[in-house]
């Protein structure tokens, strides 16, 4: 099943920048991961903004749930999931 | 350029079943032309509602506004269009 | 799957009241036809407005939008998804 | 009476990891002592966010503002809350 | 229970002027008839907006929305319901 | 003149829960006062929120400020403010 | 006592150009009358918009109704009422 | 002085194909004749809406909604205006 | 020319008492000097909210901008900005 | 490729007002230079608002993207981004 999910990353000024920088290089780790293993089909930045536009291939609600949470920036996020279907005039399958 | 849209269609109730259906007909013919030339790449039904989530591939801007305005159900939706880029945790080109 | 949909029905001005009353009566049929395929799970109307709060246990996202859209009153409603899944503190399966 | 609740959680930033582990898991006993109560009668997930829908079977308004402010994550939490009652195309009583 | 009810009406311009007065006589009698019987305990007019602030004071949701539902303005309405409980600070019973 | 004043108010996590009391308890006592005076003539709680919605019966406009200023809890609460007057369907004065 | 009073005039494109024009001449007219009486105070045209903002001296929320209603395109409008009062640096009384 | 005014028209489905395409013209003409007297300054399309972003260079607000009433699409636009001036940081004059 | 500002105060909190106190009458000492200039034409509190409504008259945009970015407030703002022009239907030049 | 971006500043009061002007001095040498590198086209302060409206000129949404986030105020930022196009009624190229 497809999911859209538009993630808007809210910085965290509480953190140092060391610490930022830390949790997102463990973010990029573990995207990369979730698009090798075909869960995170689609990864688009927003141009402008600390967002990005993400498409998630999944078995249900619960699998992306728990993508969305083992994401290191989840608690820096605000985010807004639609689920997806097959349209009709689409040409692929 | 990658461009999402989403394009919420409101039903034109002054228009009877038989005019709405033709419309239609002729918005699914173009769509699946654009989709055939490489322009509309991703077509995606969001469930339950009447709208959907598009990845147009364009030149520019103006080609992107072209293919809108082209599209027969064009004067009866609402849309929201979103510049996308390349996304620096993506593992593809 | 489970998906919580909000409807808000627009009342049809246009339709004389007969026609609406017989858009009602067949959207009823299929409401409970529905429930009793095990389909649409919960049916609560929203105290004060021509809304319901709806919970649909379906394969997948579709399903659910073709269930959706063969509601006779699905012309005339906003509607709101949200998919769901199991909360860790629940204590049903 | 039923009331749908939908509770959206802010992350307290400014407790320790372990002071909102803490408040997670009392949470979750009140929760679970609900749910055995017959008051709290439906708790789903929303996909992606840190955030439930509810529905909670009480006596009137006052009981379900006391369980409400009786949740430990209560004071992160912002609510919304919805009147419910029997739909008239509902096939269960 | 107490619940407060706002309304808003939006003016039937598809209705003759004679059409309209005749509703809102209806209305009238209907919120007179509903205020005799101890069910519509306040009722006032938003100054320079065709719309008001009500409290009900009724046995639950279900004769909330039965009440709501027999106004002769309810399909012209837009509506929100608060369901109200007692406050710790209010010096009345 | 009469006025409702929804007043949602924000806990004040930089205050220690001891201080956060001693405000709440002035709150009361203030809030108790004024409808001692007859000024604050209805005092409902929200249900499930930390909010309420009064209904002050003042001299003026500046009346109202002057009560609202004077609410300890005042800088930690979103006010929304509606004049109202008399609706011409309502039995009482 | 004071209002501010936002207007936002919609178009009724049901009515024909002599209609409409006939409905402004009396707009004029009366908001004439309210300035010569010293009730409508200002009245400033929003720049680029088919709205204006207006401050009202009346002598209630009442008067401010009776004010509001009897303008002639008062049910082609959407309006939002402000309560303004005495500001502790204004320099005039 | 500039502003920015952005205009999103709404197709006024009640005219004929042909009397929206004569408005148009005539609209087309008016902006061409207000860009030669230098008075819309930028005029630039909104990719994928009916809607276009533009900067007026006038005397004051009162040219402004001068121009604005002008044009035969105004009835049908909702407009957003923002009153610009000059950038620190901007280099040219 | 005219413009009317719309000023919402936070509170911030990070400041002592005798800071914020200290900022206030700075505050109100250049609001009192603003208006004796016959820059501030009208300043309002709105009632029930550390918020005013004000009018300004100045050369433009531009010295609008100094003016506010000259309140000691400034940084603790939001502001809602509009242009306003003459009334066709005001009888005062 | 153009396209138009509204910045929001939000002052972050975290920040000394020393460290807050360096970030505010290298904001502007940044925007200095990217406007003499014709990539900057326009830049307008918003009267009465932290905020400013910018026109870029760039090869694509991706060259749009690393500009903001090489402004030094972009973690401090909201952000509009419009996609721009030619508009039929301009009379420049």
């Amino acid at each position: 099943m497809l999911f859209m999910v538009r993630m808007d990353v809210h910085v965290p000024h509480h953190l140092s920048p060391e610490e930022f920088d830390a949790l997102k290089a463990t973010e990029k780790a573990r995207a990369e991961e979730l698009q090798r293993a075909g869960k995170w089909v689609h990864l688009w930045r927003i141009a402008g903004q600390y967002a990005n536009i993400s498409v998630f291939d999944v078995a249900d609600a619960g699998e992306l749930h728990d993508i969305m949470t083992s994401l290191p920036l989840f608690p820096f996020m605000t985010t807004e999931v639609t689920a997806l279907c097959r349209h009709p005039s689409a040409i692929s399958a």
